[in-house]
């Protein structure tokens, strides 16, 4: 702090001596053209900018870009091993080397990567298969292993090391990379074969400053709630310390296979459809909306054409600008069936409720999974799920709220998040449960929602938050509504059965006093005093059942 | 809404014979391998990426596009104008063409774009000027217009139009253009040399999909703010209603000429400094580090060398890993002076003032450009000013908060902002203000923070939010507290003026009724009676000076 200061001084003397010399206020330096401008004009490769850029990735602090590199390379093997029907088996090691320093491995059991792919996925930003494809996954975008890699890199000069196998009848390649970030290409520092006693599966080695913690926002947190999302994993987990945690799975069941879909009439814009006549492969307009879209019949392509009073045989290169604005005016007057769903795979209730009773103990579960809906043409299915009660869950405190996208966790960002927000904006109070204004509602419970679809909004390349479309927030909070209903039964059942107990005691005690006093009263022998007791205990219970 | 109902009811009806013919969980369909998923892997290109996700440049909703669109041509606009020495005079221009399209034109005085350059700086993401050098500007990512074209293309299938001259002596061009997203580069539409009666200018013509609102986060606020951070900058609006606003310049001084910078050696992070290693032309250490880095002399580099236990001769080309491992840890051992910040211009204390005036009438105005500081190797300045009182601010709502970087004002994501988190962790009470816990203080209050920076972390590709740094965050808490501390003496003097005036006029009332009391008690003539009442009047009078 003190060096700081004295440096700020000797700047500001050197800014003085300047001052003096060349003249301020920019009246006599050498001015800009066009033309020198022009010379300095070019290109900026795309991981120069996020290298630049690297909190936009989650790579913001040493702590963060620890979770956020490990979170990278889960979500590639989870994907990699449900796309190939294996279920998964992750082994997540953290080392500390001292000096803020980790060394990461994953390692997974899927079904490897061929030799030639490994350099573009590991060493190259915006490279991979899950972009073009309208399919849920958790990666999308092809930029988060290699931005881990790259933030290694960046952080310790350390290259990355991949091992992967697809066949145990075929030999293990491991690879030493690079990002060369101004030509956004992999560099190979070392390609060989190995001895490697795995049959299939790919495990990717990261040495990157970090910063290890426990708690709140901590891979021990993220591994968790990523045991609630996915039953089917089974996670081992090798601590800093050298403690192993073992995530079981709870569930053998694979989530339903999702299928890649084609986009929805009703989601394009307009530049996207201008693309997309452009580059069919369909000569006449109906064939080209029943190839190029879904939920488009011959019937249905007609009908569109009908609405956007053009001929279903018009030439798809003929179509003009103003063509293309009657079609969309044609589509949005036509009923179209929303996009199929087998592109999306929810939890379930089921699936979501046994993940969550194995992490977070409670006195009663309620889960929803809403139906399918569709925001800017993508299908996306809500699902909503709550523990309620606990000795573990504290009464007072607001409640926790766990949000989920595509099975993955997010950890960051909360306030940002459409998830939290819905959370906030849903009135608790309608379910029994007390809620300051815009706050989450009090009590001892757990919220979690989970977003599927084949394309999560993200607010930014880290993926750590929802953005807010309407479509989303409304299924959210019908979501969060359905369990409210749920809980409010519950709570009411649980208070009404108080009520009841109550009053059983009450009664059970005074029953023995009537007796008595009829005994007395009206001179019943004892049997007979014991018979009454018996009749009213008996016309009780049955009352009560 | 019932139509969706419908839709999604027939969906459900269909995945259930879906169901019945394919197994579903996953179990029968065919599983992907090594080898079919490299067969999908392939580049994305970056137009595509941002296409897909526009709303993380700004462009979510019909509203918040019309705005961002606008800011990013007028950003390109001044920076433009500023580098080549004019004193910029912006043209606004938003039509309304009806089911929710506009044309909206932005329209400079600067140099102009040289002919060739045209096509890439607006159809192309990714390209420009300013990403790679350490300079203060506006733009700084090479995405902002050609994003807005990029969204305007999308949304109306309409080409940008740009013309541009760069001398009167010169031919204008017109070009019209999109951008080819799946290779993110320039279309050329057309392109022809045209008439202009504008000596030396760009001008930019988009038709997009927009939503035109008037109040917070509308344009008119953007221009007010604009205005406030840069005096020297003349704006014309044209509205859509067809009415014209024109903001004048209340100085006709250009902003400090700021000049390009080398990194500073302490914020340079492992990989970084190997690339330059690697790329630099220097043959030894001591060169290198002289050549590469500001602020380090002949003498510096040797102090580092010696710190790191390396010798300044050595060769470039035989440095290894571990050499510059200790080559960084020498780094931080040696007093290195803060970087020039001639790279950087603030506003300035009294032109901020000046700008605040303008547009927020107040009773009391303050400001405090702070020395220069660094993060991660960035020079930064913060500057913070405050208008307080005055009829048109509310006496008991939250102060408002005008966030602004590099003279741009932020206008979106406030909660999000470090500068307005800083006003938060800010304890106003200190200066006679009240603050709820964790809130903004109260009072007939506008705070202004301006962050300018050779490179403004912003939290996304919009720039609307900058990122929280502690280096940022101190400063821009220094330079409240310094706001506050004035305001505080201004409003105990208030009030101790205030108490005297109540003193004076309270004595000032008695004097008189002292001098009757004293002429009816000593029988004083009514001479006698004014001279006490001037006696006494003139002791007040001479004691409140």
């Amino acid at each position: 702090m003190a060096r700081k200061e004295i440096a700020i001084k000797e700047i500001q003397t050197i800014e003085k001596e300047e001052t003096s010399r060349i003249p301020a206020k920019g009246k006599h330096h050498t001015h800009e053209t066009a033309e020198t401008m022009a010379a300095r004009q070019r290109d900026i490769s795309v991981s120069e900018f996020f290298a630049k850029n690297r909190h936009l990735l989650g790579f913001d602090n040493p702590r963060k870009s620890l979770l956020t590199a490990i979170k990278e390379a889960v979500d590639n093997s989870l994907d990699a091993c449900e796309e190939a029907g294996i279920l998964p088996e992750v082994l997540v090691e953290v080392e500390d080397l001292g000096r803020d320093r980790f060394l990461i491995i994953v390692q997974d059991n899927g079904p490897g990567i061929v030799k030639k792919q490994i350099p573009n996925i590991f060493g190259k930003l915006l490279y991979g298969s899950k972009f073009h494809r309208l399919k849920m996954s958790r990666g999308q975008q092809g930029i988060g292993i290699s931005a881990a890699g790259m933030y290694g890199m960046l952080t310790t000069g350390k290259p990355v090391e991949i091992t992967s196998r697809t066949h145990k009848t075929k030999p293990a390649h491991h690879f030493r990379l690079q990002i060369d970030t101004k030509k956004n290409k992999p560099e190979i520092i070392s390609d060989r074969e190995t001895e490697w006693d795995v049959e299939h599966g790919t495990q990717v080695a990261i040495e990157l400053e970090g910063k290890h913690t426990h708690g709140k926002q901590s891979i021990d947190e993220y591994l968790r709630q990523t045991a609630i999302a996915n039953p089917h994993v089974m996670i081992i987990y090798k601590e800093p310390g050298g403690e192993t945690i073992t995530y079981e799975r709870t569930s053998h069941e694979l989530p339903a296979h999702t299928q890649e879909i084609k986009p929805h009439p009703l989601g394009v814009e307009l530049g996207v459809m201008q693309a997309l006549l452009r580059d069919t492969r369909a000569r006449n307009l109906a064939g080209f909306l029943q190839h190029e879209f879904s939920r488009v019949s011959q019937r249905v392509a007609e009908e569109i054409c009908a609405n956007a009073g053009l001929s279903p045989n018009a030439l798809v290169s003929r179509v003009s600008h103003a063509d293309i604005e009657k079609l969309l005016e044609g589509i949005s007057k036509t009923k179209i069936m929303n996009p199929p769903t087998s592109c999306v795979a929810p939890i379930g209730e089921e699936q979501l409720i046994r993940g969550l009773q194995s992490v977070v103990p409670a006195d009663f579960y309620a889960s929803t999974t809403r139906p399918p809906a569709v925001y800017r043409g993508n299908p996306f299915i809500i699902e909503a799920a709550i523990a309620y009660g606990g000795s573990e869950q504290e009464g007072d405190a607001p409640a926790r709220v766990l949000r989920m996208a595509n099975r993955v966790p997010l950890l960051y960002q909360q306030g940002g998040c459409c998830a939290y927000q819905s959370v906030v904006q849903t009135n608790w109070r309608n379910y029994s449960l007390s809620q300051p204004r815009g706050s989450l509602p009090l009590g001892p419970l757990t919220i979690v929602v989970h977003m599927a679809s084949v394309w999560v909004p993200f607010t930014s390349e880290s993926k750590e938050a929802i953005a807010s479309y309407p479509e989303i927030e409304e299924q959210i909070i019908k979501a969060l509504q359905d369990c409210g209903r749920k809980l409010k039964i519950y709570l009411s059942h649980r208070r009404r059965e108080t009520d009841e107990q109550r009053k059983h005691d009450y009664i059970t005690t005074y029953i023995p006093h009537i007796g008595i006093g009829l005994r007395e009263l009206l001179g019943f022998s004892e049997k007979e005093e014991q018979n009454v007791v018996q009749t009213l205990t008996g016309l009780l219970e049955r009352h009560r059942e």
